[in-house]
């Protein structure tokens, strides 16, 4: 278990995939033309790949208390808390902004989540969700600064070195950094080496990008298509330990790439991708980052909570 | 090769395995719970298991004529053999009757098939592309009733025998049977021993639950959700030879239950398949085929050659 709460390691990964073994999918790998492979987390329980990081979180906990658990996140990260409290029988208590559309809320209150809709904006309904906790000392579960939540999501990592028999490359979207970070945690060695991480990010929100020019954690604008998944507004301080790392290479993509990226993904190979979920293979397929020959590579496509009439 | 044109065997699958590798892509299997596995050949090039058997039907054909390869379909086996031809460099006449949608016209078409429409029904068209066929001496390809078509759609049962590890149980839709009668073949053991297959069929197209009642292939009506892609009327003769055997058990599942099925693919495993394509698993869903404890069964998704808006 980690204890210190300030650093995650490839140890944590590997026991976290012992921990959720059987409650998430081993999504599969695509190898859609010779050394490209694609992994498809998008049909990972949920949607996404939250409910990693969700298990992890709660069943590192041990006992839990009778007010269960409690999360803020309109989005990917609350429909994973909700389904990961409702497979293990725990109470989950959701808090939404109250831009939240009724049809995310209603898939909260149809996986049996406990929603409160408060606040303008989504740090808002945060800080209502921090205060709520500290009353009902239920286990808050944050959308990607935990060392459980890294390690869980850092599974993914695992799963793909497994899958391709490894890959010279690994490209992901970043966020608030946690999935980016497990994934570097998890297919690096013990000297620092490891696969190239490619960091996408959207050019509307680069988190992780203006952190590393700045040298720390720093806050950027959120908007643009990726923002309902992607909106995190600075980088986690987790994750940008990890992600300041030499191996990982930050790269931006505008929101006609991933829009064209999104498009592809269901006409060529028919998957249906939320646009953050189609980031990373924006950053291939617009050029952002140019593969040598022969280099093995691996795009995480890693979210389907999406209208599919959209396509 | 395949030199009678009565028989096929699982060498010749085999056979056409080696022949369409790196063509096709070896499409990723999801165990969804335990024992349960679903293959994904709605990933497939074009949309659907059909490129295996246009690529080992034109792969199989040795030096072909200038006029290339010639089919009938609007459907999913038109815009194989397109795709087909397309990547071998080959041309391609491909014949709808005139109720195919534009869409479809111009999805042949942006595959650089030359495509003539004609006909009030499919048998006309197929009855114009065999006479076009015998002027120009093109290859033709058949959607299903021809040995190469048949070995070549069977290689999907070798990928599931070696991506599963081995199942009790695989359930197949049936419209014309090539790839029923392909997964058998590639399935079974020299003994005649094998897993279990589940031939599912709409209840509104029985052509293999009539053919085996009749003890022959016979006529039947063509209605329901499935009708654009397991349009046959009639079994194939090769098909039915194949499907007589004692393990092979004919199934049919009412329109309700492929609609249904389709919503599940998509709400609870984010994947978006055609009509036909969830035949399978709606004989799951719906108790039409009941596993016993501890069998472990494939489920075949195979097509999505769908307006995803619909869902």
């Amino acid at each position: 278990m980690i204890t210190d709460g300030t650093a995650v390691t490839r140890e944590d990964v590997a026991a976290a995939a012992r921990r959720i073994a059987g409650l998430v999918l081993r999504t599969p790998v695509l190898e859609v033309s010779p050394g490209l492979f694609m992994k498809l987390e998008l049909l990972q329980h949920s949607g996404s790949f939250k409910v990693r990081g969700a298990f992890n979180r709660i069943l590192s906990a041990g006992t839990l208390p009778d007010s269960g658990v409690i999360a803020a996140s309109g989005g990917n990260h609350g429909l994973a808390v909700a389904y990961a409290a409702r497979t293990l029988g725990v109470r989950a208590e959701i808090f939404v902004p109250e831009v939240t559309s009724p049809v995310k809320v209603a898939g909260l209150a149809a996986l049996g989540a406990h929603v409160t809709q408060t606040g303008a904006i989504y740090a808002e309904a945060a800080e209502a969700a921090a205060k709520r906790a500290a009353e009902t000392g239920a286990l808050s579960v944050h959308a990607y600064d935990q060392p459980e939540v890294i390690a869980g999501q850092g599974t993914t990592g695992l799963e793909i070195m497994e899958q391709t028999g490894g890959v010279d490359t690994v490209l992901v979207a970043v966020g608030g950094g946690g999935f980016a970070a497990g994934i570097t945690l998890a297919t690096g060695d013990a000297g620092g080496g490891g696969p190239r991480i490619v960091a996408v990010e959207p050019e509307l929100i680069p988190t992780l990008n203006a952190a590393l020019r700045a040298g720390e954690p720093v806050q950027v604008g959120v908007s643009g298509v990726g923002a309902d998944a992607l909106g995190a507004s600075r980088i986690g301080g987790l994750a940008f330990g990890v992600l300041s790392a030499p191996r990982v290479r930050s790269v931006l993509v505008p929101d006609e790439a991933i829009v064209a990226a999104r498009r592809v993904l269901w006409e060529r190979h028919r998957l249906v991708a939320e646009h953050a979920g189609a980031a990373a293979y924006a950053a291939l397929l617009s050029g952002a980052y140019r593969p040598e020959d022969g280099e093995r590579v691996a795009v995480v496509v890693c979210g389907s909570n999406t209208d599919p009439a959209g396509l």
